[in-house]
């Protein structure tokens, strides 16, 4: 789709100065060509912009000195340059209606404007609001309910009675609803536990490809609005994730934790069960986290990589703490005996 | 379902105190209204007890005299509540009978009871038992058994050959047989090793959704009755799991690792391969096991997360161990040459 | 399938020593019977060599003399048991054609001799070329391409575009060329940043079962030939991955990270995003990488689980490291201070 850059301009609220383009795609600013929009959010890409052969870039007013093209000044380019791409690469809607091969219980009830694709099996008593789009291999367990204009990628299963609201996106492979990891314990053997509570998505929510999201024990499993979760995470019964709360891919989140809203939680991070993490807490990569969290701010853990034998060493000589500390426990004693003006005992 | 507390505890062998009540469905003590059956096992909730609306709680008879209203007693609380709850919410079997829209080879020998939902595949010579359910979307390779009771939820793969016992439950996306990472290196590229052993999955054994377990090379990945895995997991080519291990969300098992009974492993545990794990082993959540571990006993490893600022603190001091190391050593040194009763040279 | 060793040393282009035996399938050294072909590579398994009761052995010259039966000399027995297995235990191809359960668009192309299984979606314009097998279940995107001699097992979603080189294996529920986790902030809400670009994987790659490959933001995400990923992985989009590199199960790669040629990735191993990995780089299990590194080499993170008294004690030492460095400093202070030729202050 070409559009011109002031029409472009004109759409999104931005100011364009340096001439008009027409624009057909987007690209980076290091292989973009005269028919490319690009944009400069990242410092570190700056570099590239002095040599960009785009059409036009989004850019902050203090940088638009420094294009050799077209810009399109933003206070925010990365916002602006996600609705600009929107307008350039739309995506093709499904047609509406239900594809012939689906197999689709009678009682179910299913907008005229949504779009049922091939395979896709729906149960009793789902409810299909306008402008949904189920992709191919989809299924919809009994009772679940998918909210206006929400998009089902492809091969989604909801497991029954699973609430998705409005304009959610759920990539291939996610499953939503499983009954969760729940067993008493019968002698040796483990007895599973109904899971009789229900799973509720709020509005504008993102599944990644392959996530589990499990049904809650007795209350429901809820995800608030505009949260974000990456491919292959796991998200244990009863857990309840505030609004705008963003998690990368590989996390895994154990039954009963509650996250707040605008968290971030950075990939392959593990927090156990039963714990209250605070709004805008942030976790880097990996964090095991163990501990509730009351105080906004940013949480780590783990060992960054190292070469090998560097590894083995300080590992050997972290599993050897306890005789360093009595070493030097040793020596202060050694030095207060001795009457030298050893220093005071330090409090742990 | 509404049963009489009566008749629920004479099904149950119970003992029931404080007269009888019609209870129709589960709910945690807090949020419990008089149709519902809770329960008390962990002392975490016991502060609800008091304050509790529930019709009826299940809960050991030392705690009885707390609870404001009909208690059944047991010795086991959350066993008995595992009972109780399948009697409230019972589950509605899927209609026995081939669904129309599978795609089943003339060869398959499928028992009457058993149910076969839409458009599963059903390839040659695949045995399956009575009672068996099988939700939408799933695939059974050639020469694949399926004991009596058990349920693929929906989307369940099972390779050409895998074996499932009794009163299995498969989560939507589990892949079972899947053919192992095995290669062999022909100068820089690899070169597939066919993977020509089976899979074998006890009774009783549940796999979580999204989660993988590939086949043997030359012998088969064993499952042995009663094992619990959650929702993507990993489990190497020719694994060993015994009896009753149960095994969190997000872990991952590499080859032929060989786990004993009564294991547990919590969430995103990983492991080496070619391991040995006694009975009665346990580790904590992110565990990275290296060793064969032959002692019964809880395991652990990792660095819980703390705030930001002081992990990158930690993390400076702790590559720099070995100068901290050798200070020590040269204090003590000083101390012994300059003939001060210096501490005795500790052993390592 | 039954063979003379003499015909397997012959077409494998290996020497037989011992007599001539029939063979009918491969086995591990320690469970052979006389039909089985075994063969031993690992040091570990030398002492079942002895006792095997094996048929034939596929061996280096250097250990023949201690097999008491048949050998088939090799440099690399390893590889050349492969060879071996693959014409003792040959997959039987799916039949060609296109099975009538299958949903097909009329613009898409397939190659006469493809297979593509029952209740498979193709849609417009995709391009499947000669020998392709695709298993049941498979959803193929409009306007993808897979190469020649390509399978996908089974449940493969590629999505619309995505490219796949010739003599791929994909596993099932593997995911290519999801839109990645690309998002602008607008205030506290994430918008998505449509994700423009493509996924192109190399000839001979292969994709674990339930592993997740994204598609680019504005270019390609790049697998190059010959990379074999295991199950559970995700790479994330932009990601570019050398030729030969192998990736265990459970690793999770960042956007634009580019790894290098020949490397290999144990399981479970993080990636940060925007990372450079040269060449010949080796990551053991779990280490979490937020470093580029630029040396060929092993390198490594995290603390092997230990007995969970212990890491308690490790791990509140570890948070204390700075009291420790703060009680040496003192007492190097002391020692200065009282002239008794204290240790020169070490440079950290």
């Amino acid at each position: 789709m070409a559009i011109a850059a002031s029409e472009l301009a004109a759409d999104l609220g931005l100011s364009l100065q340096g001439g008009d383009v027409t624009l057909s795609r987007v690209a980076p600013l290091d292989t973009a060509d005269p028919g490319s929009l690009s944009y400069l959010a990242d410092k570190r890409y700056r570099a590239h912009l002095g040599e960009t052969r785009a059409g036009a870039v989004i850019i902050r007013s203090a940088d638009a000195d420094a294009a050799p093209c077209a810009v399109l000044l933003a206070d925010n380019p990365e916002l602006a340059f996600a609705h600009a791409a929107a307008r350039l690469h739309p995506r093709r809607r499904q047609v509406s209606g239900v594809h012939p091969s689906a197999v689709v219980d009678p009682s179910a009830d299913i907008h005229p404007t949504a779009a049922i694709g091939p395979l896709c099996v729906i149960d009793a008593d789902v409810h299909i609001a306008a402008d949904v789009e189920l992709g191919p291999h989809c299924s919809i367990g009994a009772g679940a309910c998918i909210g206006a204009g929400s998009r089902l990628v492809a091969r989604v299963t909801l497991c029954p009675g699973a609430r998705i609201g409005a304009r959610n996106l759920l990539h291939p492979g996610a499953v939503i609803g499983r009954e969760g990891f729940g067993f008493a314990k019968d002698g040796e053997r483990w007895v599973r536990i109904p899971q009789v509570g229900g799973v509720r998505l709020g509005d504008d929510v993102e599944i990644g490809a392959n996530s589990t999201v499990d049904r809650g024990a007795m209350e429901d499993t809820l995800i608030a609005d505009g949260v974000k979760i990456d491919n292959l995470v796991q998200i244990g019964h009863n857990v309840v994730i505030g609004e705008h709360t963003a998690m990368a891919a590989c996390s895994g989140i154990s039954g009963s934790t509650q996250i707040g809203a605008r968290c971030t939680v950075a990939g392959a991070v593990g927090m156990a069960g039963h714990l209250h993490i605070a709004d805008d807490v942030h976790f880097t990569g990996m964090a095991m986290v163990t501990r509730s969290q009351a105080a906004a701010g940013v949480y780590s853990s783990g060992i960054p990589a190292m070469p090998n034998a560097e590894w083995r060493r300080i590992i050997a000589r972290l599993r050897r703490l306890d005789v360093l500390h009595a070493r030097v426990q040793q020596l202060e004693q050694a030095l207060t005996e001795a009457g030298q003006n050893g220093p005071a005992p330090p409090s742990e």
